[in-house]
């Protein structure tokens, strides 16, 4: 057919090509180099390339580098891309060698390792912010182990427990939402280098080396997958998805703790949005913000994942460029609810008061003195519970505290029994005390002193191996970093 | 309980206040200096306020509004945000009157007009681009309605019929989503102003009036609904998510028909990346864009959605600044994808020698020869269908096209009906060629010339009646625009 | 290649066509002996078929009606599914003739016209019980104009309102709901048969009238788009979820509003499971219920719609049988939540008693104290401000309610301003009870008495225009019926 | 409140408690009695019980499961749920020692314990089912290893590779989904009983010891997370629909590749819909019925991680039977699509000649010559490049095959380097053949048979630590049961 249009069209110019050459500016151009030094390296070092053309390379890849201001650059169509621009460099200052470079390599395998490079790094971050949250969280749970709090369920006020143990509860799923991520991250240690454009190269290339120099731990081993295979994407954000969807429960009970009516949990000042007329009407407007932020980072992370439905598995932009950077989005989001936790949780404190008044208007520990009863007075379970449902009827009834009706409960015991308690009133007070209800509650996984302490100190330990995964991995990748520079600056050296 | 602290705190400030900031920089400003002029107007012309107080708080508004270079500002934390920042220059050049512009509304109401504001002008721009694309479209189907193309079902050459027919089907559906899209805009026509905080105001405020200067159709009703529901974003997202669902499955048939082995269309240079050294790889790239920016799209769609889940029905964040951002991406995104659409569809073109390749291999017009056999052969549809089939098996073996299949045609019809077919081999010829195939069709929605000419009129007269709407929407606003222009002057001409 | 496979493969037919034979026999038995009446009548009708043909195929169909029970049917793999079931026993009796039935239509058309029969009755049914609930709320909300209740933002308690004017927000959004679905099922009401597998036929058929023997309100034109579109499905599924994720925000109002420390809402004991052994502990459980059957509704909603991302535009699988099923599920769910709240909220009462507790300690009336000393005493908005601000803190610090604050409203009063307030102590009293709160706000959609009424007019007049629309869908639906009845036996009467 | 209303409504009985109860019917009343079992062991070596009480409940517990045929109950409404009806038939029994077995445990506990029994059985099916289809993918690639394909990017034919290699990168991303699932599957082995209602018990239970009866690996430590948190079926669900989604990225290959003019796969006639009319139209359904059950799959499993969005991190029952019960429906659909292509894949076929032609037809082992040039010619990169390029567009102008243009190849070479190419024509066939080229890729992970070999027995070995994963697994619950019965039938030995 008769064809004299000309790539690009204009309005794929300015759809595609021009947001995408954005994109490398900001997020690859960096890694590029990377990759470039690296495979130059291992192309001299496994012969492919004469020591001289290699050479010559590594100079010019280093001036280009040096006299590039990347940031200052516009697209002007007459390159497809970063990568064409910095090939017609080398080009143009080495001629037929600048071709050179390419060799035994491809876009395909370039571009899954440069997402992957990218996304370590951001990886390393929200866990390090996950991190510092959950140390947060331990320290304050720590702090709060004593504090009492009302536990729900079902949105009522059930029994009384600490705050340090409702926290305790948050650092185990926070735990697992890390070692969910820590799992994926390590999804991104495998190095695609070597599939070139599907199935690896003639060339006796080196892909071990090359993912060595890159700092991965090793080749993602099938050269097909290396370009196809998109689950080191889809599996990330399924990990971080979860992580704000289950923090997201958390700020829902803090937005129910700090309601003005039930005031269990009080926000400073410094959180809060005042009216100067209502005194009253603290908006705890962060934990709001938190919700919706949360909420975003859900939905962003859905997005990059069902962009993959129902894709070709083969190379294919799906899951390249303008995905990946959708999916940067959800990491500054989420660093912001991770931030603004931090920040917002240790600040908050327990008000006693108001929790103390519900504690005793809804009765909340009065499945305990059935339990005493069963134990220290020997009575069957129903009649235990007989007596307390009797108590618990009448102190509501006058409006009472638990711990003041020592009368109808002697009563209620006497009617049920025939006989009188042997509890003093003391004894029943301690009896239905809430300190007393926490304490006695010691087994595994309980709010009392020593389970919690047990408990936090497993936490603890559990941060620290999660850090120690991150820390390996980190210095996997700096150590690389230097073995890069060295064997490039090596190449170099030899004139 | 003791509490030195003091708002905001700095991650709250940097977490939430600052980004809001800014997005109220980038988007609201210019509609709150719309909404405080209406209400200023409605205040005088309500007796509100006196007509000298009126007076000299418009002054000061548009002093401000030529004093500040919004751009230019940063935020600091002084004030809470831009609407505080306002007000404190009006506080500072009125004295006590600064306060007054805000008698009788809330940022509640002014919130969510806001938005609806920002929201109608994004949901203008993107109809107007899917009219374009919808234009083009039956433009194109008008050019191609002769134009010969395989149809698949199951992903298999099934019948042949014409680009203008298939395109006619994508028109049809377009047309239902710009219809989705056009109810959802009405949606954004009702005015929350007077809600107030929740409940209206006790003064004597004209609703009607609000919504009048501001271009809405009228106040939207139940003044707790102004501030609570959020079905004006629901809904429009919702009917945009589809639109670009559906996109997406056209650009489904085109990566499948531009792959290299179906050929049935050809994408011009300008939309193909070439391989220098593959002369036959023309990736047509822009297709594979669509896809994951039409996915893209339709995934932010979602996310904005989905934040709403579960979130109380009152006023909240979930629904606002931060969220309403999130998704003026989408538009951008969806943005796009149509206009690349309108590029890449008429510049694209049947490829009919491999139509007729496949026409004929895949003896795709077989049906139509049964079909001759009982209307002008008085076969019995069994009989007719013996016949056909076993011509067909008899073409493919050979590898022949049906069309030159008279001879296996003849014998088989012999051999079922015991007596020579009436047919000469040129009505043969004429009664299987693809041509006479559409020709036939000629039933309410076929691919025959008058079935499309009756249906390309229909089309062109809802996209017609479509864009009226919109013009009629537009217009509205333009109006309200001059309205409040000069009733504003109104209220400065006093002096 | 060589190949002595048979169709079914055993692990095919137990996975997929089993299934869909079960499907069939569930769902479209009934609808398909529907189409094939009215398309033999439309054969008869057209002269495609001779009169005495129609007439024995007629008696047929009658014949394998009576004679089959569909549920007792096994799926065997005998036959592909019943489709072929059916045409097997036409052959059967009808010798060649029992394939006629099928000139000119295909299973693409009769497919998505089956998919629409089923659908419109299941709409149908939902439209009428979101109407139930819908009125069931109006009236409710007439019954509760004047119950005062306590109105949140971010979470806080913010002005008095009456739980009628909130309902009158939750009907709003409920009747743009069901007006979002009545348009989605009027995409429903456009017949796909006559398109045959693509393009129509040859044969001189009549899509009106197939049309109108069907009841729809006329064919679907394009005939690709008839067996390729699926913005029916996706239209449909997009609005019904609208209507779920909105509902579950009301839900999440209700569950806050019967939490034990807020208690506005009372659920009567036939909808509360109770603690024998606490008798505070009401746990309003079908609120909970209610909460995850939206959810899981609006999930349920949102798989059938995303399956259809990335399909191709064209006939396929993946917006038929299975997928199609999937979704009744959503209706069925759906189903119980509008039953479910249409028991639960006329039941509910409000309590006096907390809401007045909570208007007392909240001090939410305080706002408008400052607006009548701006109305009444003539003084400035700061002032005013300064006087009620000064008035709350007082209030506040004793405990008391702001009504019984007039000696510190009077201090306060002449502090700013230097001479008495003209407001006896009734008034005082009047001017900041959240009955005179709310009958100031008789603006539009305002609280007040006036406004309300004019309102649930509004509200009642759209709820029985859309039961109209409902009405004369269903009216049509049936007269066609009644019409299709008559040809078929005219058919028949011929003999 | 006056309320003589009575529990429960008969709306709330028939759209709530009768679903459940029929739903514990169906999938819990086994593990029920398990957790009966376990807990009344866990009572009585505890001490906790007397003996003499534990062996009267014992054998109550014994005779009501011998005597109620659970599948013939019909919920009626007298007692809230199934629990209820087993405690009432205790206390019909045993009278107020009936009430025993409850002492140190609740209803939270025991449905989060229930949960995880059910589900740790349908994972293991899963995981099993997923196991079998690697292993059928791990035998196909072995067989196919040398069978030709041609590979695809953007669609396009790109290079040759081998099925075997192909097959290669699905098993590989299939390993990884059973590693997420296996992970997730962990997920469940943590025992929540103990928890009781939020805080663990005041009685001395043994937590260890009821996770060890039930098969657990332990306890779940925090109690207030064992009945508050729900990562265990977030985790499980976020890991399945990986599965699903990344094989549908498989499916669409296959969509694409059974293409009429692709053809490179031949599905079976047992796996194939045909047309008795159209010989060339051989439908592989399948293929598509995989497609949309795979989506579904995903939608399912997302329906029930979304459920959870915006919940209270408490006991709710947005987690339990409800949505539990609609996420088994993702695990039956998901069985489907494993089972089904276990089935397809290895009955499919490469067809040979289709995959000879378009490798001719395309080219695609052009780039394989200029690297042949740069190794054995010792041209530079562009001059060889320029070599084939040229070679590349005569011998398509010439529709011949690559390997059938030596003639214009050694004019280019010497056009290109002035002088005679040293390949002879058997040598340049041989370096333009797609089994060279597949051949020389003998890296790692690359597609000649060293490196598949490799591959393969890595997949083998990692295949097998996965069951041996789940061997352990199923072992320890084996274990725990007949540890189970030895310690409940030593209650019952006592008389």
């Amino acid at each position: 057919m008769t064809d004299q249009s000309v790539f690009p069209d204009p309005t794929y110019r300015d759809t595609v090509l021009a947001p995408l050459f954005e994109g490398v500016k900001a997020h690859y151009a960096g890694h590029m180099g990377a990759i470039n030094r690296a495979h130059l390296v291992m192309l001299a070092e496994t012969g492919i390339l004469p020591a001289g053309e290699a050479d010559a390379i590594a100079r010019a890849l280093r001036e280009i580098e040096t006299e590039t201001d990347i940031d200052a650059l516009t697209y002007t169509g007459e390159f497809e891309d970063y990568f064409f621009l910095v090939e017609a460099e080398l080009k143009r200052r080495l001629g037929d060698l600048g071709g050179a470079l390419h060799t035994a390599r491809s876009r395909n395998d370039m571009d899954h390792t440069l997402f992957k490079l990218a996304l370590r790094d951001r990886v390393a971050v929200l866990l390090k912010q996950a991190l510092t949250l959950t140390e947060a969280l331990i320290a304050k749970a720590e702090a709060e182990k004593a504090t009492l709090i009302v536990a729900y369920t079902h949105g009522q006020p059930a029994q009384p427990t600490t705050w340090g143990h409702y926290l305790g509860a948050v650092i185990e799923v926070l735990l697992r939402d890390i070692a969910r991520l820590n799992a994926a991250a390590d999804g991104l240690e495998h190095c695609p280098m070597g599939a070139a454009a599907i199935t690896t190269s003639g060339f006796p290339i080196d892909r071990a080396r090359m993912a060595d120099l890159l700092g991965f731990s090793g080749p993602l081993v099938n050269s097909y997958g290396c370009i196809a295979s998109v689950d080191y994407v889809t599996g990330l954000y399924s990990a971080m998805k979860l992580m704000f969807l289950h923090l997201g429960r958390v700020i829902q009970d803090m937005q129910f703790w700090t309601a003005f009516e039930v005031g269990q949990l009080y926000v400073p000042n410094s959180l809060v949005q005042i009216s100067s007329i209502m005194p009253q009407k603290r908006n705890p407007v962060p934990i709001e913000h938190l919700r919706h932020l949360a909420s975003a980072t859900v939905g962003q992370c859905d997005a990059i994942v069902n962009v993959m439905h129902n894709t070709p598995f083969t190379d294919m932009n799906d899951s390249e460029g303008e995905v990946q950077q959708l999916g940067y989005a959800a990491f500054d989001r989420g660093a912001r609810v991770l931030q603004l936790l931090t920040a917002l949780i240790p600040a908050c404190r327990v008000n006693v008061d108001r929790v103390r008044r519900t504690t005793d208007s809804a009765c909340i520990t009065i499945t305990e003195l059935a339990d005493t009863l069963v134990r220290d007075e020997g009575l069957s379970f129903r009649a235990a519970h007989e007596v307390a449902a009797a108590t618990a009827k009448a102190v509501i009834a006058e409006g009472a505290a638990l711990g003041d009706g020592f009368a109808p409960f002697r009563s209620a015991f006497a009617a049920q029994t025939g006989r009188e308690t042997g509890l003093s009133e003391e004894q029943f007070r301690t009896a239905v005390a809430p300190e007393t209800f926490v304490a006695r509650r010691d087994r595994t996984g309980g709010p009392a002193e020593a389970a919690m302490s047990e408990a936090l100190g497993q936490y603890s330990a559990t941060a620290q191996a999660a850090r120690a995964v991150c820390a390996e991995r980190k210095n996997r990748h700096e150590t690389a970093q230097q073995r890069l520079n060295t064997a490039f600056d090596a190449l170099l050296v030899k004139d």
